[in-house]
């Protein structure tokens, strides 16, 4: 019998460890690309969904939830209170760029993924001062404060920025030449889209003219994919902010056609993202909007054709809730309705900072 | 080692079989409530929310999807189109009640239901032979053929009708009384909510008058509760549809607080819902709408006191996607964004039909 028992205590074990229930393990997330369509509400998307005769690639997305915007402030937030939820986790007063609602500067996302030692950038079709991407690397008072914006992208250590509004860099009152500083910290300077894609490693600063998807063709998705090319290569990880920009200035303009050529041209961007988290398999991809803008219906529209016609109600924002699409390791986390802020912290809790 | 080996071939089975990781069993579905909000897009969700002061019962729920409502026939929907894609599985044209785009009948989703031996209920607070409603258990042309319509009943089968539209039952100009007819098929008829509530089991027609929340109360979410309680009798389950039949009426009106009270009234009835299927542990909530009424945009709003002004662009519907809510086991299947009709085939999926 001893015999047998030793037999027991040899194998019981190895089969134990062998047969052990497969504990399913938390889903690596290395890198986020987080995506804000500025001005995006449901109709926006469905407007788009429609002039494209009648897909997006919005539909490879499963998680969804939607966003509650409003600031500290009011009910109707801006860009810059709306961002800055998503970059230090509270909402704050309208206008106010990564800084808490007394006007404290708080620590962004891209500031602490840096810290842990991730890569970052911020791809944008309007000026790169703006609003939105500023409240990721800026700390300001007010978003009109252009320059003071473009001085902190210096101090950012943000390693991949390609926006508009080089003015705000080398055309400076202060007399400053912020691009000379940037070449001197070592980033390459380009100036065109074509210039830009060609960079294979890094750090970048692209500035190019601010235009209409007419004028810079898939300018957005091209520079995405440079971005994704540059990060990637740091083997911890990255943090990607990618905003289509200009939806916002198609739902102020009221034009309906402005609204969904960026839409449409915001959802290329979107393909470049899913694609490479296709290939990549540790990357989360979040895309939402930071308010809704114009007040938007759509009263005709042909899936058929791409035809559409639709109503403003207002040259301005509205209150209502966006949609959130979540895609990749972790995406379960944004389902389900809540405040824009809590985006900071699920992208934390995915990162386990 | 023959001893060893002996001791391994008896040891072995036993510790598989104990350590065979487990089969995370398919969640059983026996119960679904269908929950449409007539009417109900984005923008009636947060308006509903905001006048409630913030908060609503749908931030339950964590599985969120879009469907896309437009019909066979127009970008545009109507809810008799609406409703048909979810009752029958295929888009139709504006007007067909439970017929498809050549005009001929098809099995709807709670005659299916019967047939494998499920009860069936619907609660509106509208007139039950209304669109909506009709479609699941009705087949004819067009929806204005009420009286048509409220003899389907007769032969549907539906165990539990609760709604408004006595006069279409015994005000008829083919002379017929059907509450006699239904009173013979051994149904019990009764005209307020009062007395619905009381009955405890059996069939039944409830037929009261049609009333804003201000006259009917909190007639839905108690008439809701009536028939779940009636349906939960049946082992082998049930399907209820229960719609916020009124919120269609405040678009049309293009009236905010009118619009606004009826979500809220709605929440109420998907709250009693929630409150069952968490007790019950097998039944799938959805909550859905067959379109956007009266192109509803937010312009000012307060989430303390409740105030809140908007705008609508249409006294028609729009053809935006509207949100779908799916809640307990197999809620999943719901994510995404899809056609309307797609969520018959679900329905049938999730019942294993």
């Amino acid at each position: 019998m001893k015999r047998y028992a030793i037999a027991a205590a040899l194998i019981f074990p190895v089969l134990m460890a062998y047969a052990q229930p497969k504990q399913q393990p938390a889903p690596k997330i290395k890198n986020i690309i987080f995506m804000v369509g500025d001005g995006m509400g449901t109709t926006q998307i469905y407007a788009g969904l429609t002039a494209n005769k009648g897909s997006l690639n919005l539909e490879r997305f499963r998680c969804i939830g939607f966003s509650r915007t409003n600031s500290a402030s009011d009910y109707m937030t801006e860009s810059a209170a709306g961002a800055t939820a998503f970059s230090i986790g509270q909402k704050t007063y309208n206008g106010a760029i990564g800084v808490d609602s007394a006007g404290n500067p708080q620590p962004t996302i891209l500031e602490i993924a840096k810290q842990h030692g991730l890569s970052t950038g911020i791809v944008v079709t309007t000026d790169i001062t703006d609003a939105t991407p500023a409240t990721f690397a800026a700390h300001q008072k007010t978003r009109d404060m252009q320059a003071e914006i473009a001085a902190d992208y210096i101090k950012s250590e943000v390693d991949v920025l390609i926006g508009a509004g080089r003015e705000h860099f080398d055309q400076r009152k202060d007399g400053r030449n912020l691009l000379t500083e940037f070449s001197r910290k070592g980033y390459q300077i380009k100036h065109t889209t074509d210039d830009i894609v060609q960079v294979k490693q890094g750090k970048l600063v692209g500035l190019v003219k601010e235009e209409r998807v007419a004028g810079r063709g898939d300018q957005l998705a091209r520079t995405t994919n440079a971005a994704l090319q540059l990060l990637r290569q740091n083997r911890k990880g990255f943090f990607l902010i990618v905003e289509g920009s200009k939806i916002d200035d198609g739902g102020h303009a009221n034009d309906l056609q402005y609204v969904t050529e960026e839409v449409i041209d915001f959802d290329k961007a979107i393909k470049a993202a899913l694609d490479f988290a296709d290939k990549d398999g540790e990357t989360l991809v979040i895309v939402t909007a930071d308010h809704e803008t114009g007040g938007l219906t759509i009263a005709e529209g042909d899936l058929k054709t791409g035809k559409i016609s639709g109503k403003f109600s207002t040259d301005d924002h509205t209150g209502v809730m966006v949609p959130v699409f979540a895609y990749g390791p972790g995406a379960e986390a944004f389902m389900g309705i809540y405040h824009n802020n809590t985006i900071f912290r699920k992208f934390m809790q995915a990162l386990k900072f």
